[in-house]
């Protein structure tokens, strides 16, 4: 293929043409297609309907130290279910406090009482006059929401193949006591897909943060979630980092179950040092008397436990490999050697990141929108919705059908060619 | 019975070495009995245990709006169950927001959001220098530990038979503006057990708060905990009398499924106007995705709807009613006439009050516990735990099995009896 840079002004005009013909065909067939959210397929909500038996009325809903799942108690998660998600995030089960359903509620709530009541006897974050985050980016727009909400400055640090830029956070953090923390989705990142090296994650837990309350938080949302056997990232484990390099405290690793069981129905949890899960317990013990212990059971009894898990997350890879494969390979057949966008091709998690021609990306989105196809706002992974270069799409292949994947993907294709043509012809005018 | 203070010293001096003796055997016998919490017994547990049945994996776990339960979404709940739950607390469903599995927690939300964002536009209460909040005493002490853990004066309102003191609530809220709100649970009270009249209602609804923001916390908790099937507490729904009264934002309330289906696995709600739902939304959308949309369905699916759930009240309410007349009978045996302690016989929740004489309570808790009886601590149904009187005492009678229940209710009469003849006996020297 013939990069369209290096194409005349003619032969663009006469690509130009035919592409709008194609996009037009596809408009006249009234398509609604979503690769907007990382969103299981029904083919992998399937798989853990076995959940729903796992629990009957003549089950004995007691856990092995004789607490019963259908009282109140037990304010950080049962033995048993810390047991599994522990082996799940790699740490040790002391280290764990189980949540409800939700890991990004745990993220905010973690935010929420460090702006009321400060960390570990630090002054409150609303009693300050700024706090500031650092964002990699691209990132998820979920935890950029958060800390937006709570009127906390976010700084963009780019990401590279390796992970974000560790010269720039060395230097910040060690500079700026109103940087309070930072957003990572270390393995399979949102939405880059890539993880982050060794190296880099010596370096986190390396930090001279000039803020005594400056925290990791370490979003490990797809720590198990592999697209292959015999190709995984493999990451350094934080917390035994972060103690080794003699900074306990530093950091809050979040995870759940939602895409292992049912999203919105799983259980999700936080792992941190002792002085932090003490820190954290006086405001928990006056939140809630407990979170869900029968959900809780109900993945142990489904799971069984951490390799049960690991299991599962094989018959989820077989259904989102050949999705994601798909979209790479139409990506290649139709963009490759044309130089209007690179993409990176992750080895799990749930996205692809897609970068267009500096200035594109919200036109392509909203090309797509038009012809039915609803994508992840364009932006919507930068802090503020604003991606300084308008370029980077973050594309969700896991919830449409393998054929509606597939019209969608080359639609996606085609806008991409259509608006980079218009904007290379628009340079040249 | 002669009343205890009416008996001689000598009297009481020989009363006192009966009662003494009688304690010793009690502790000889190393009871292990606890009713300090308001937590269901087991056979009240087993009668939800159909819920484990009415979703297996051959059941579709589609709404009727055919949303897909297992995945993610719905912000404010699944419609049937707002359905189900805005019967419950007999508002119209447009009100109803679904949250997880704890009132608490939504509770200690909606004080957290008043704290770091403000209501409805006004300013945030962690910008103020004082916050206040009204609690009717005795209350329940976990809405008291909420206020106390952001640092809210607490001012205590007596309690009456008909509800709050409300010429003291209508001066207060109408002078100062740093009163932001109040606690209340105004059926089958936290720990009294009595009901607010309509009239006390009404009033409520008619306040005049010099604060913008003051808003009633109205933790509808027991609102369908009836003992009895003839002789109910009915009262006045709150928010429509306070959208009459021309107060339509003023009031929040709270309720779940925790004491009618499991606790802690149970859905929890919020009441409120659509203005006080927009304004919350806006936060809940940054918080999470969505609540357990598979809980939700499972509620619906096993109650049906009001009426199976009023009908499965019933079921609980016989088993409880026989542990509130034991414990009430024994107290009327046991302590009839003797004018050392007095009590209110409710008509559904999960309490009995119990007031002591003065000075006493602290001591009588002290006295069960070491006999192996473990009380509600003396003091915890006031703010900061401080019962000014020291008299209060609340009792849960729901937990221990009957045979259990009698022997605690009887060791605690006892201690009642030796405590006041101390004090009296003190007095009189």
């Amino acid at each position: 293929m013939k990069a369209y840079k290096e194409m005349t002004t003619e032969e663009l005009q006469a690509l130009r043409a035919d592409l709008h013909a194609e996009y037009k065909e596809y408009q006249s067939r009234h398509l609604e297609l979503n690769m907007a959210r990382g969103k299981p397929g029904a083919d992998q909500l399937n798989l853990s309907m076995g959940m729903m038996d796992v629990l009957s009325s003549s089950d004995d809903l007691t856990c092995e130290d004789g607490t019963d799942c259908r009282n109140y108690g037990v304010l950080d998660g049962i033995a048993e279910a810390k047991q599994l998600i522990a082996d799940m995030m790699e740490v040790n089960v002391d280290n764990i406090i189980i949540y409800g359903n939700s890991s990004l509620n745990v993220m905010y709530d973690t935010v929420a009482r460090a702006m009321t009541h400060g960390i570990m006897g630090n002054t409150p974050w609303c009693k300050l006059d700024k706090v500031k985050f650092l964002c990699p980016v691209p990132g998820y727009d979920r935890h950029f929401a958060i800390t937006q909400y709570f009127g906390v400055e976010m700084i963009n640090i780019p990401m590279h193949a390796d992970g974000p830029d560790m010269d720039m956070i060395e230097k910040l953090v060690a500079e700026d006591d109103a940087i309070k923390g930072i957003w990572c989705v270390p393995k399979y990142s949102n939405p880059t897909g890539n993880s982050y090296s060794d190296e880099v994650v010596r370096r986190f837990a390396r930090l001279k943060p000039a803020a005594k309350d400056f925290r990791i938080f370490w979003d490990n949302a797809y720590g198990i979630h592999h697209l292959y056997d015999d190709v995984q990232d493999e990451l350094i484990e934080i917390l035994d980092e972060c103690k080794k390099a003699g900074n306990p405290d530093m950091v809050y690793k979040f995870a759940s179950t939602s895409k292992i069981s049912f999203p919105g129905s799983g259980i999700a949890a936080l792992a941190t040092s002792h002085n932090n899960m003490e820190d954290i317990k006086k405001q928990l013990t006056i939140q809630t008397i407990g979170h869900d212990k029968v959900n809780q059971l109900r993945h142990v009894r489904f799971f069984g436990d951490i390799n049960g898990m690991k299991e599962h997350m094989r018959l989820h890879a077989n259904i989102l490999r050949p999705k994601f494969e798909m979209v790479l390979n139409i990506f290649r057949e139709e963009l490759g050697g044309l130089e209007i966008g690179s993409w990176i091709e992750p080895k799990g998690g749930y996205f692809i990141s897609f970068d267009a021609l500096p200035g594109c990306a919200k036109s392509i989105v909203s090309r797509c929108k038009k012809a039915g196809v609803i994508l992840t706002g364009a932006g919507a992974t930068y802090p503020y919705g604003k991606d300084p270069d308008d370029s980077n799409i973050r594309i969700a292949p896991s919830y449409p059908p393998v054929a509606d994947l597939e019209i969608a993907t080359r639609l996606f294709c085609l806008c991409v060619k259509l608006v980079s043509v218009d904007q290379i012809l628009a340079e040249r005018a």
